[in-house]
């Protein structure tokens, strides 16, 4: 499918110049792009890369004098990595699973499908499942038992949801996705060393040898519309109550979201996040890949953390924190410049040490 | 199904009080409990929202006023958290698979099923495969040549074992989880720079590129009695002998479990745990989430991990460890401490300086 | 299948001593040996256990008295590490998959299969996909449309390939491996909170709340040759162009690799290591397990990082790195003993306080 430059800027709310007719078939990367593709060259630094390819129209900066650039029409955003989001949606190829239900999908018999369901090859489909209108259900996915899956859901290849799964419009999961495991929940008959190290911040006192019993998950796993969860990811059963995710929240690949964790809405869970059970994470919250977060927590409304930030209490609203354990950001980096000029600081006290007693007395 | 609070309390070992012939259907929180639930009020904080819901019963703790809350029963438990794991099992609701072999999977003649299993959905077991009495394999799941899987093991949805994979009875393992992929093992005709800096702590000398190339894992990995497995978590082959986990061991989900570990009894290993190649764990070992344990370490009996910890080093019985590197977990609060009041100490020893060498030889 | 101790030592390159042609079925510990397996005793230590197995035959280091030691046979290599390689190859026996199209696969009449594939039970090919000859789908695995794969490439069980993959030749790839993966890029209408704490290094501004549009991955994953990717492990497709792996790199499991990344070849990354968008990686680099990198940064040639180390800026070419944020291992571990020795650092300047201001400042 192709667009004119004309229509293209239509959808994005940009302004078009020169010839908005040509059409475009694709987007690249100014030095790779061909006679019909939209090359992005959203910085001078990226423009300076156009001779190198054959775009004839590109995306360009407010200002950009594109007829020096060579080029025969120009689409020009005011935010242009805002525009590359409609841009990118309209240019997508899909994954091209085709339509209908596939025979081979194993499908219960009380399961009920809205209008225009995908289901694709080798997917199954449990009891009493319902699917929303325009959901596609990827090959190889599984719809556990009583599980809600809301309108226009797209479920990639592989995803599973577990029994009693409720989950809203317009979900977006990739390949190995899953959601509603069971919680990580085990108690001793007695006492573990766990809780009296936890309670004495590290002497677990007299150990004695105790196997673990299981807690079930009773609870099951509540997510809102328009979430995105990343391939291999896995958000877990609630305990008693469901696990709970907002609205427009966000996941990317091989994140762990433990049982009975409350998120709230448009949060951004990076790469290999993992919270632990319980914890309450606020709105529009950011966390960094790798980013841990201890169990029984609050993170506050618009809680930022930087890369491999790990959480091991309450962290208010609005700040930025950054190191294990966190702290703010700029605090983390007072402290690390501090760290780095340790050394020479223990020869300063030396040199002291020396005039001040009349010995080194330093090792 | 439901349970009298009679039959609740006698399972669990705990004492009923009032109508203990009230009919229970569900577990509930306190202010969500309508009336045939439940109410799981453990402790006082909890108590209070009993008046926002409809419980007519509820689990409390030793000594709790049940009549003074309007309750009509009440079941006390001695430690009413160890109680829950009984109560939970009763409740739980399962996964609802079916029974028998579905008609779509896909089971090897030699395989050989135990009385009363259960096979999913487009599940595929392979040649040889023994799989013990009252297991049930979920839908999509897959069992590798040669497996031995012991009585009642339970596979959720696309749990992967393979080949020559042996496991003991009542295995549990949540979606996703991978037994028997190959261990990550590789060498490079010449040493390699990783071998120099490791010999030398951060000096690989000189540079030559070189390839890997790969040591296939002849081992396979064996598993003992009453093994959980969390959701996409992995455990690999051994090079020559399995990879072993003893008996009681819990995990939970995105675990990582490297060629020739060895793992006593009675552990758990939380979410997004990493244990690197041919390292031992001891028996009733803790390691909280994002632990990473690297390669060729000796973990003792009853070591607890914090939150991310790396350890580094051997770790002998009983120490409760935190940090990265991993130390004893009060040294780790103490330097801790210590940096965050190093730039106050920067400060007073400008100061010291000024007044004995009458210049501020500081910066 | 069986090979004579000639057979294995010509195969290895290296030397056969006494009983050569003892037949050899199977390699095994020094201890564990049976009598037609080849004992593994690369090493004195290793030597110690083989009176407890029965081995006629060992793997023996340069020199080693094999006569003193009661073999029959033995074979020398100059490096026993890698001479393992080789061995490990031929003694492996596989996944046992049999051979030729499982007829419960589902494949889409345009796809291409070279000669001599097998595809496993219940695996799915898309439209228009090319197999290379002599490759291996594994059962439950998926090939999404468009997708590439060269010759001998070979799936373990439930292996996922998104649309519009290209794969070299000689892949291999563990159970739930992805590539293909839409990447994790969102932006919000006005510049976001991390945008701006990013400028300022902690300073979020005055915040508004925004919800995440999403940019859909236009391009997709282009693999080179020889690459190996572990179980649950997940690549992600480009934004515009391919996010691009060279040749001979290997993965290890749960490994998580951003939008745009590129990774040169011969590198080695693993288990739990995650690279963030548009990061590019040199040749020959060795990223330990649990190491985190943040986005847009350049990694050079031969760079080694330990375990768990988060690196937040460019490293340049040879540097071995360690710690959180990375530095250079030497620097670390400096840091590292430095902070150690704090807590006496704080009392030797309270001292000196106290005999220079005649007063104790110190708390």
């Amino acid at each position: 499918m192709t667009y004119t430059v004309k229509e293209i800027a239509a959808a994005l709310g940009a302004e078009a110049f020169g010839a908005v007719d040509l059409h475009i078939a694709a987007v690249a990367e100014p030095g790779m792009a061909g006679p019909d593709d939209l090359a992005l060259a959203m910085s001078p630094k990226y423009a300076e890369d156009l001779p190198k390819g054959q775009a004839r129209a590109a995306m360009l900066w407010a200002g950009a004098d594109w007829r020096a650039m060579g080029l025969q029409a120009a689409i020009v955003a005011p935010r242009p990595r805002y525009a590359l989001s409609g841009l990118s949606a309209m240019m997508d190829r899909g994954e091209d699973f085709g339509s209908g239900i596939h025979p081979s999908a194993v499908i219960d018999p009380s399961a009920v499908l809205g209008d225009g369901v995908t289901v694709g090859a080798l997917a199954v489909i449990g009891p009493r499942a319902t699917i929303g209108a325009g959901a596609v259900i990827g090959p190889q996915s599984y719809i556990g038992a009583d599980v809600t899956l809301g309108a226009h859901g797209f479920l990639r290849e592989g995803v599973r949801l577990g029994a009693r799964v409720t989950i809203g419009d317009r979900f977006f999961a990739h390949p190995g996705a899953i959601v509603g495991a069971d919680g990580f929940s085990f108690v001793t008959p007695e006492p573990s060393g766990v809780e009296k190290a936890r309670a004495t911040l590290g002497d677990q006192g007299t150990v004695a040898a105790q196997s673990w019993a299981r807690i079930h998950s009773l609870g099951s796993v509540t997510i809102g519309d328009d979430v995105e969860l990343g391939a291999n990811s896995c958000i877990d059963r609630g305990t008693v109550r469901d696990t709970r995710i907002g609205d427009r929240v966000k996941f990317d690949n091989l994140v762990h979201i433990g049982h009975n964790v409350v998120i709230g809405n448009d949060c951004l869970i990076c790469g290999q996040v993992g919270i632990a059970g319980s914890t309450q994470v606020g709105n529009n919250v950011v966390l960094a890949g790798q980013t841990g977060v201890g169990d029984n927590l609050f993170i506050g409304d618009n809680v930022i953390t930087g890369g491999a930030t790990k959480v091991m209490s309450n962290v208010p609203a609005g700040r930025v924190m950054l190191g294990y354990p966190a702290v703010k950001m700029d605090s983390h980096i007072e402290s690390y410049k501090a760290l780095r000029r340790l050394p020479r600081l223990f020869r300063d006290v030396a040199a002291i040490q020396k005039a001040v007693f009349k010995s080194d007395k330093s090792d």
